[in-house]
Parts: structure tokens; sequence; C-alpha cells
């Protein structure tokens, strides 16, 4: 028998920001969480597209001809190769598709990079 | 410059159910959104998962082996193979995230299968 997922009931179960988990895996994609809150890094993904939902708050993503304000409801998809920057002035709350593999911090490393993404 | 998706703005685009649109791509798979009331059919899909989070109302969906109901703020993948039929005893909205050329029904062709969804 199949489970459901409560994204609420996933999201009390961890508090640290910038570390995605795994909730879900549909053919070879990855449905993650994450916690944001801060600045990230500038970074991009040679082959993944990776959609951001705000599940809760608002989010910044600096791009490099502008930038978007996204709250709650609303998601963006971020195409391969397109520098960005994920901005939580205030905790936000992120549903990600993307890849499964993708690396948070993309072609870059720093403190933020998360190898091993955990499911929960 | 990228934009953003507003998933009240794009159900206000729509209203019939079981059809599906085309919300965004991200590498090999499509985001959709649909509004579902009634039965569907029975069906499987052979080699695609399909992702189904309930954005407004409550689906119910029937497995061979039991049935989940699924609210606000709650997802369930059905992978390939599995048999399902989703019911909306009241109109329900759904965010669903599958392989682009995903067909709605699945193995079964009927009244409701939609072959080229409209992008919106």
């Amino acid at each position: 028998m199949l489970t459901k997922i409560n994204l609420a009931d996933k999201l009390a179960k961890f508090s640290e920001h910038w570390s995605p988990r795994i909730v879900g895996q549909v053919n070879d994609m990855h449905v993650k969480l994450v916690k944001l809150q801060g600045e990230f890094v500038w970074h991009h993904h040679d082959d993944e597209d990776e959609l951001f939902l705000v599940i809760k708050g608002r989010l910044t993503m600096k791009l490099r001809d502008g930038e978007l304000e996204i709250g709650e409801g609303e998601f963006v998809i971020v195409p391969r190769g397109v520098e960005h920057k994920p901005v939580a002035n205030d905790e936000v709350h992120i549903l990600l598709f993307e890849p499964a593999g993708t690396l948070n911090t993309g072609n870059v490393r720093d403190a933020h990079t998360v190898d091993q993404p955990e499911t929960i």
C-alpha cells in the first residue's frame, strides 16, 4: 500500500537551513524540502533544471539580470546553466523538484555543499 | 529574465475537469495543473511515476489494495505499473509532476483521454 506525504509533517522533522531532505522520487527526479534563511552562494547547474515552489514565506531569487520575489503558492524553474542565488530575509520553506543527484551548490563547493541529502 | 508562476493565477485560467494543463518543464518532466471532480477511470502507466500534490480540496486515490485520502499540502507518488483511480467527491485542484508525454489515462483510452495537454 502506498503512503501519502504531508509537507508540514516532513518540515517539522528538521530545522537546519540550506540542507535539503529527500521526500520522494518520481522517475529520475527527487522531491526535496529545504528551509532557507540568509544568503546562498551564486551557482549554476550544468545539466539540471530546478523548480522552487514556496510553501511558506518569501524567497528572493537573484539572477544576473534581475531578481524575482516568490511567495507562497508560487514557483520558479531555473533552467540549467542559469546562475542564481537564493536569498531568504526571513525563513522560507521550499519544495524542490530536480534530477536525483543534483548538488545544491551546483558548480561551486563551499560550506553549504551537501553531498548526500538525507531521505526523511 | 525568468518568470515566476502563480498557481492560483494559472488555475483561474480554466475550469474543465480532468483536463491537465502544462505549466512548466523541469528536464524531461512536466509540471501540470488539473481540476478533478467525480470519478476517473482505473488505469496505470507502464513507465511513468506520477506525483499528485493537492492544492485545494480533498482527493481520494483508490488503489487495488485500499485507498488514500489526500488533503491540502499532501502528496502521493503512484509508481509506474500501479493501478489507480482518482476520485473527487467535491472539486479538487492538483499539481502533477510526471514525465513529459504521460497520458492522463495511461494504458486506457476513454472519453477522459487528453492526447495533447495545453500549455498555459
